[in-house]
């Protein structure tokens, strides 16, 4: 049977401001990514959203990001490999205090944001955070863009990979994502964006905005939690992937 | 034979800017509180003086603080209990993350300027950073004022402690130090100073500025690395206490 | 005929994260408080709510506060005189740019959260705040808790001041607002704290909650603009005050 | 008779760090470049430098920056031309506040960094940038690598502009500096350095590193406030281009 592992990003609030419905996502997925008080997220955020997520058995990931909070970690800055090891290794060892502080444990480390980009692209990048994942706990999964430098980098190291594919957004025909300023970047169709992945997952192929079929791999998908339709969307990606054959399981379990 | 243990705070240089000789003051040391990013340090810092310590084998701690960078983590704030828990949750663990990436162990945690202050005198914020500490792991010392607060919330936790005095700060008849406001805050006579932490070491007592003979625990020693003469009095204290027959030596092998 | 000043806080948001309603509040205020950076805000949505308040013709104030953005700017701290003018000339300047990149012209200046609270009771840092003000501008009106040692201040250095009041706090006999952490600080029932308010402004008296009618000068209301009801309150608040004879204009204009 | 202006970076201490050597420096130069607090420096540093410039007569500029403070400011990340006007007019405002209370003007505005290299080949930066000092206060003088896009930007809106050269610097055959990276992009001979502004400023023109002269505009130029020999050569600078009938004098009284 297949399996696919289902994955939000997390713990983005801040101080006095509140983003996403955490308690609520993480009733339908199975990884975690908790932001780490870079580009969101601060310890008390972190305190909390360690616990519910421990308490609700979902998988705890270090959301790592640039050191931008206003920019919400979303803009490429032209940090040094060295850099990029070392806000690593910083973010994934606060949240782990977390995680340790509750008996938990700690299973993906996925950068975000410009760093999550930058690292698909990047050798450099992605083999300093692949180390610095490695270096710290080399049981830990490296989440990246399916078939991107990051994942390369993280087999090379030795460390399991997942490779991260989105429900909606459209690919080119060299597997990248279409970049977001680009107009049929999404796919706003929510049945078609589900079979996307559907086929992703069990054909191992997506088909390209030019109407070529590609192969991908898809270990885990990344669903958003914010927006007004979130969790409906999350369960109902849930809820079609198990009525089509898909297990959704977290990849620790695999 | 006597001992006791000297600790240096270092790491806090931060970015482009620099402070401190920690490479050198590693040399006459046995116990190194490091910067954690919240009052000073960076990842970068952070990396390379975890390296610098495990190199020349001393004991390395994190150094928790506010954060308020600005003000180099000196000035009170009213936190909450709460709040002390989770940055020293944070900050202890992204040090962490360097010490295991290195293979190395963390040894100590000691709460740095405003923090250290308030939790000597406030059971509240005490008793969250000796939780924090412990649930991180027991098997970490915790450093604290002598006889403060934060001694008595470590030991009750079941945490192993080090009561830190000064060598070059006076003491008040009830044990605590002399506000730095105050004119006879401070002892300028090298050998003044140690004697003072002599005599604490061997007979346990200070001599408070009213004249009286108080009982005080010392078991590690705080010196400055920054300051002109802070390398040559660090190799001063080394010797003269080894010549008084006081073995200096971590904590965590006594 | 009477009159009073509506002002509400605003600009808070802060990168990724929104806070507040300040398009539509503006409708109903006539002067605003817009955050500066320091425990909210950045310099884009400065310079959206600058532009906002020029459009809807509300007079634009400088809200400064405490440079913490994770406690929002509402923990106090312990800095020195000197460091509340610095950071209030700081704050005061960088709003000031957007407005004359406008064009437009800064009517006031008001300390937020813990800087509020802590100028209201000492004189030290409300001399230094009141100096600040001034010596960007002795045109611009200072506001504070009503009749607390900032408004001493302001009027000591030669500023015009606004006493302000609040609809929802009780006060205690001494004119100050009960600590929030007490029972009966807030005022629920809103014809209750409406009618306060129009007691404060006709009569220059508010009932204590020991039930003693105290002196209170009240030139400006302050009122919230986030909370689901905000808006409505606002409405409401000017509605009845201008039926009871009490007209809402700006302080500017007075 | 030719004149040139000295500029020189500085007030980019920040707390309890400390860099450079303001005070003296400013007996050499014409124009201060004051760090604003995003890449360098705080409200207490901008309050100190200011106060000094005025004293020595020295012009006071807004040296803006990246929000980078542990990169200082050093590193490019890709914000938006909207970005970088907020980030500039908020700056300007901030070093403004100070300027104004000590009944002083401020002349000049100087981008940081990599704020300043990607002004100056990316128009749309430029412009934004220009577009901010302009609004802010049309009689500043906009300081930009002499001959960049920065340059023509701030022409085009109607600025008055300081093409600035560096002394210790070599260029390329398009008039660009020579990339820091590469092997002859510093001259460290100082005779050869003063040499080629010497030749700038009366020729309006330099030899690129492949031999050929082009052409350069001189109206500035940087020389730098850190290292050991900064004074000395400081003063060296500004002697020897008096001794070649080159005035030193502020570009605002030209």
């Amino acid at each position: 049977m297949f399996h696919v592992d289902l994955n939000c990003d997390m713990g983005e609030s801040f101080g006095a401001y509140s983003i996403g419905n955490d308690e609520a996502i993480l009733d339908f997925i199975t990884s975690a990514n908790i932001a780490c008080g870079f580009h969101a997220g601060d310890p008390s955020i972190m305190d909390k959203t360690v616990k519910l997520a421990l308490e609700k058995n979902v998988a705890i990931g270090a959301h790592v990001g640039l050191q931008d909070l206003v920019g919400f970690g979303r803009r490429n800055m032209d940090i040094s490999p060295r850099e990029a090891y070392d806000i690593t290794i910083y973010q994934v060892g606060a949240l782990y205090g977390f995680v340790k502080a509750e008996g938990g444990k700690m299973s993906h480390v996925k950068p975000h944001g410009a760093l999550y980009n930058m690292a698909a692209k990047d050798s450099k990048l992605a083999e300093a955070i692949a180390e610095a994942v490695y270096k710290i706990d080399p049981e830990l999964i490296l989440f990246g863009l399916s078939g991107s430098k990051l994942i390369k980098a993280g087999k090379e190291i030795g460390l399991r990979v997942a490779n991260e594919v989105f429900a909606d957004r459209t690919y080119t025909d060299d597997g990248s994502l279409t970049p977001r300023k680009e107009k049929n970047a999404l796919i706003e169709d929510k049945d078609k964006a589900i079979n996307q992945v559907i086929k992703m997952v069990k054909e191992g192929t997506v088909v390209s905005t030019s109407e070529k079929e590609i192969s991908i791999e898809a270990d885990t998908i990344c669903i958003h939690g914010d927006g007004k339709n979130a969790l409906e969307f999350a369960k109902k990606i849930r809820d079609d992937l198990e009525n089509n054959n898909v297990k959704v399981k977290s990849i620790c379990d695999s």
